[in-house]
Parts: structure tokens; C-alpha cells; sequence
């Protein structure tokens, strides 16, 4: 039996974890073509293929996989979706380069502020690098195996290359790259300003991925108790204000959409909760540091969330 | 044998805990007439004697012990030393109203702000009410055992009675109440405000009281890392703040002083990290939701302090 792959973009996907898992496995069952990098997985998912157990989709399989435990044996691909940890980035360039085809698109499906600006002087100019938000509730139970809990959307954004300057083609590059996950079944749209992009979905992020570890809780716990519904909307209400003084607005009522939002999950542990439970450094650069450096920068202090981070930093720290 | 009893003013401890079994028993061994109601230690007292084990004084034993089960059993006395929890105030007061002499001076040895105000309503008018701040490092080992790290310094002030509006007589009490513990070898001094030597107090306490629970880590592993010591100094510079909101000026370099303290400390667990071990109520309204309450009337917002209620109230729930 011979499959029939559509012609179109060859799709890799740099760390075959939750997130690049769940969307290189729905861009490949929709036929495109796409290779997956992997580590530690390897041998599991060449044997087994991928797995998705999703409360939307149902459960899906893809075997064969097109497998690599190695960067060089892998084609050059026009875009690659980077959903590895930030806390790997700069060693990460490398690989990337190398996996790439001549202006080709990167685009890193990671949380956090400012992950672009690090990685950037680390890879050639030829290639556009983006940032893609990820709302999507997702994690992995096993060697491929991928659950999926709710959502999916994707938000993606223009970060730097050679249509740096050049406002049509930036926005052409954004909205084919939302084109291919919507061919796939996936919620996507292209923002125009990636930092704003960034400081939305920290307003999700700074409080239930820290609060997660700090007080060993999901959001069904966070949730359901006054004290700690109260500390989420303050530090909601702090990112809005980090926001604002780095220039990007966010619209009246976009925090209290975020909690209702999360009102609605049942029991999701962040990623950073499974991140600490596995002893893997936190990514409080990305998701604290950063965005708190900016808003000082801009004359603002976010105390909450600094506290937050001082915690969280201590407590990492001794997870190490 | 018979031991010689000097004639003096007659002691009672209310709560012979740490705090209750060290003072009470500093006092007995210098020849006051000491007498220990207890609760479930009363056994293990009546039988063994209270043990201190002290790095300062050596090991010390009082035996036998003028101990109580029954509040009704004690001889109504001039002085009362109220050790227990602030969480169990208001149902102490009928026990401390049987227990006083009249005109009897009650002192609580106790941390957090308005405290006093919350008991007083349920007080014999003729009782002078007291606060006491105990600088002292000191927990329970076991029924009738305390071990005394360092320190035990008490800061007396005067909180109301008969005396409110006699600043004369006011302060000869609160001078014979320090005088009491000096004669007992503790450090002790009358403090013009009790308020202000709350506040005071609660540089050290907010902070390390409740990261040691927060973060599960005692003086020593909070010192040794630079995200807590900025936590720490974040939190005191936030009570120095509420404090001169509600008009007590507190000394510049006297948070960095309380810091460099605890420096010194090794491997100090604060009660309320025994507490929750214990999974006793933590002591939230007196250390923080009084202290945010009155400073917020005062027009002043502390964040972090307010944080780290919010967690140690979800916290404080989850573990009840």
C-alpha cells in the first residue's frame, strides 16, 4: 500500500515532545510531508510510530514515521517548528542551521519573551525566524505518546530576516505558514506584532505555569480557592501592566477571558509543573526574566510577579 | 529538701509550648512562683518535668512542675504569660479570665498585629492586657522538651486596662513585667507602643515565617540563595513600608540588621513551618491579613507581602 503525499512544503519538527508531537503529527496525517527529529524517542516512536489521545480529535496513530535520531541524516525543510524547551535554544542553533533549507522558516512554538532575540545572531541571516504561541492544552505520557486535553490555536508572528523590512512579504510568510495548520485542522491566525503576541500569552502563562509548581496544584485546584484565584488575577493584571508600558495594549477584559477560560479545563498541570516534576531546568528566562527586565526597562516594576520568579528561581534552584 | 520560694508576684503560663515552657521555666528556676496550665502535655509534665535544652543556658530541668490540667484547679494569678497560638485566642479568654488575679496583668507572647484588639472584647475590664515580642529561636522536641537555639529577648508594651490613660502607671507595669524577666536573666524592655513594636516585629516574621513554609526551607537554606534573599529583603522593605503607613517610623538599617541576624542562624525552622508540619491553622490573620488590612486603610498596597498571603492562605486550607 503506498500513501499518497501532496505535494507542498517539507515540514520538521525539532523536539518530538508534546507540543511538536500533536502538530507534526496532524500536518503529516493531513499529507504533509514531515520529519521528525528526535532524541531520546527514537527508538520508540520508529518502532511504534506516534501516538495522539485527544479529547478533540480522538485517538490517532501515525506508522511509519519519517525518523531521525540524527540532524544530519534529515532533508533540508522549508520550515521547521521548534518545540523543544527554551532553556535549549543557543545549543539548539546548530541543529537548526543545519536542518534548514535556503530561507527556509523557522518557527519556534515556545512560550516567553524575547526567545527570538537570543537565538537570532545564532543563525544564518538567510533564514526568517517566527514565533508561534500555542494555545493548547498537551502533554506527553510516554515514549510518543501524546495527550491532548483541549484547544489547539496557534498565533503566529514575524520575528527578523530578509522580509525584516519588507511589510507584504513578512505578512505573505506569516499567513502561509498559519495556511498549513489550518490545512491540518488546527485554529491559526497571523499577528502582525510578535512581542504583542508574547505579552498575550504571558498573561496565561506567569500565573498558572509558577503557581503550578509553587503550590503543587493544576488549574482545577487553582481554581476552585479564593486566596489563589485572587494571587492569579493579580498577577494577570500585572503582565496587562508590564504590557502597557512596553507599548503593546491589551484589551479590557482579555485577563478575565484567560480565566474564565481556564475555569472551563479540567485539572491541565502546566508544562512547567512537568518540567519540575522531571527535574528539567524551569524556563523562568523565557516566562519571568525577561518580560520583567522589559517592563523595568520601561519604568515599570511588576512586584507580584518578581516575587513569583524569586520563589520560583529558589525552588529551581534546588530541583537542579 | 525544701526549696526556698521568694515572695513575688504569682506566674501563670497559659499554653506551655516552646514559648510558654521556656519563659515559665526560666522564671521557676529563678525562684518565682510559676504555675503551667497544659493540655496534652500534661502527663508527660506532671511526671517528667519540663527539660530545656539550651545553647545559651545549657541543659536545664524543672521538677517537679506546678502543673494544671484544669484551668479551675489553678490559684488565681498577678501575672499571665499567654504562649498559645493567636488562632485560638477568643476561646482562651473565659480560661485567662478564670485564672486572673483581679487587676491581674496578661501578657501575650505572641506575633502579629492587632491581636490584643481581637481579645480584649472578651476581657474582664479590670485586666490589664500586655503584648510581648520574643526574639528567640526555640521549639518543641517532644511532650514537656524545648530546645533553645539562640537569642530570647522580650519587648514589652502596654496594650489597655485600667491604666489606658495613666502613661505614669501604664509604664511602671510594663516596667515590672520586663523586670520579672530580667530577674529571671532574659533580656527584656518596655516598649512606648505596642503597635509599633508589632510592626517591628513583623520585618522578620513575614518573611521568614512564611517562605520557610512557601518554599519548604529553613533560615539557613533561604540565606544561602540569591533569589530568596531578594525575596526576603523585597518582603522587608514592604512591612517597613506599611509600617511608617500606619505611622510607626521604623529605623533605617533596622531590616538589614533583622537579615543579617538571621545570617547567623543555623538551620532555624520558624514555628510556622511547624505548624504546617503539624498541620495545625497557620497563624495568616495575625501576621499578614492585619498587617495588609491596616496598611491598605492607611492607603498602602504591599504586593508581595499580599502574594504570599494568597499563597499561604491556599496552602494554609489545602492542609487543614
Amino acid at each position: 500500500m503506498t500513501s499518497a503525499v501532496e505535494p507542498g512544503p517539507r515540514i520538521g519538527i525539532i523536539g518530538t515532545g508534546a507540543i511538536g508531537g500533536f502538530y507534526g503529527l496532524m500536518l503529516a496525517r493531513a499529507g504533509f510531508d514531515v520529519h521528525f527529529l528526535l532524541r531520546s524517542e527514537y527508538a520508540a516512536v520508529s518502532e511504534r510510530g506516534l501516538q495522539l489521545n485527544s479529547a478533540v480529535h480522538g485517538a490517532l496513530n501515525l506508522h511509519p514515521v519519517q525518523a531521525y535520531a540524527n540532524a544530519a541524516d534529515m532533508p533540508p525543510c522549508d520550515w521547521l517548528l521548534v518545540g523543544t524547551k527554551t532553556t535549549g535554544n543557543v545549543e539548539l542553533a546548530p541543529t537548526i542551521a543545519q536542518v534548514a533549507a535556503p530561507g527556509a522558516k523557522v518557527v519556534l512554538l515556545q512560550n516567553g519573551l524575547g526567545i527570538e532575540d537570543d537565538l537570532r545572531e545564532h543563525l544564518p541571516e538567510s533564514l526568517h525566524l517566527l514565533g508561534g504561541l500555542c494555545y493548547i492544552c498537551v502533554h506527553r505520557s510516554g515514549p510518543g505518546i501524546v495527550e491532548h486535553q483541549a484547544m489547539g490555536r496557534v498565533s503566529l508572528g514575524y520575528h527578523s530576516g530578509s522580509a525584516t523590512h519588507d511589510a507584504a512579504r513578512r505578512q505573505a510568510i506569516v499567513e502561509e505558514g498559519a495556511g498549513l495548520f489550518r490545512e491540518a485542522g488546527i485554529d491559526s491566525q497571523a499577528m502582525p506584532d510578535l512581542d504583542q503576541a508574547r505579552w498575550h500569552k504571558l498573561v496565561w502563562n506567569v500565573p498558572y505555569n509558577g503557581l503550578s509548581v509553587l503550590l503543587g496544584a493544576n488549574t482545577s485546584t487553582l481554581m476552585a480557592d479564593e486566596s489563589s484565584r485572587e494571587l492569579i488575577q493579580g498577577l494577570m493584571a500585572e503582565v496587562v501592566q508590564g504590557a502597557r508600558a512596553c507599548g503593546h495594549e491589551i484589551a479590557p477584559g482579555y485577563a478575565e477571558q484567560m480565566f474564565n477560560m481556564t475555569e472551563r479545563l479540567t485539572d491541565y498541570w502546566p508544562s512547567m509543573y512537568h518540567d519540575h516534576q522531571h527535574q528539567r531546568p524551569l524556563e523562568l528566562a523565557a516566562i519571568y526574566a525577561r518580560p520583567l527586565a522589559a517592563a523595568r526597562a520601561a519604568g515599570c516594576e511588576l512586584p507580584r510577579m518578581q516575587a513569583l520568579y524569586q520563589a520560583l528561581s529558589f525552588i529551581d534552584r534546588r530541583n537542579g
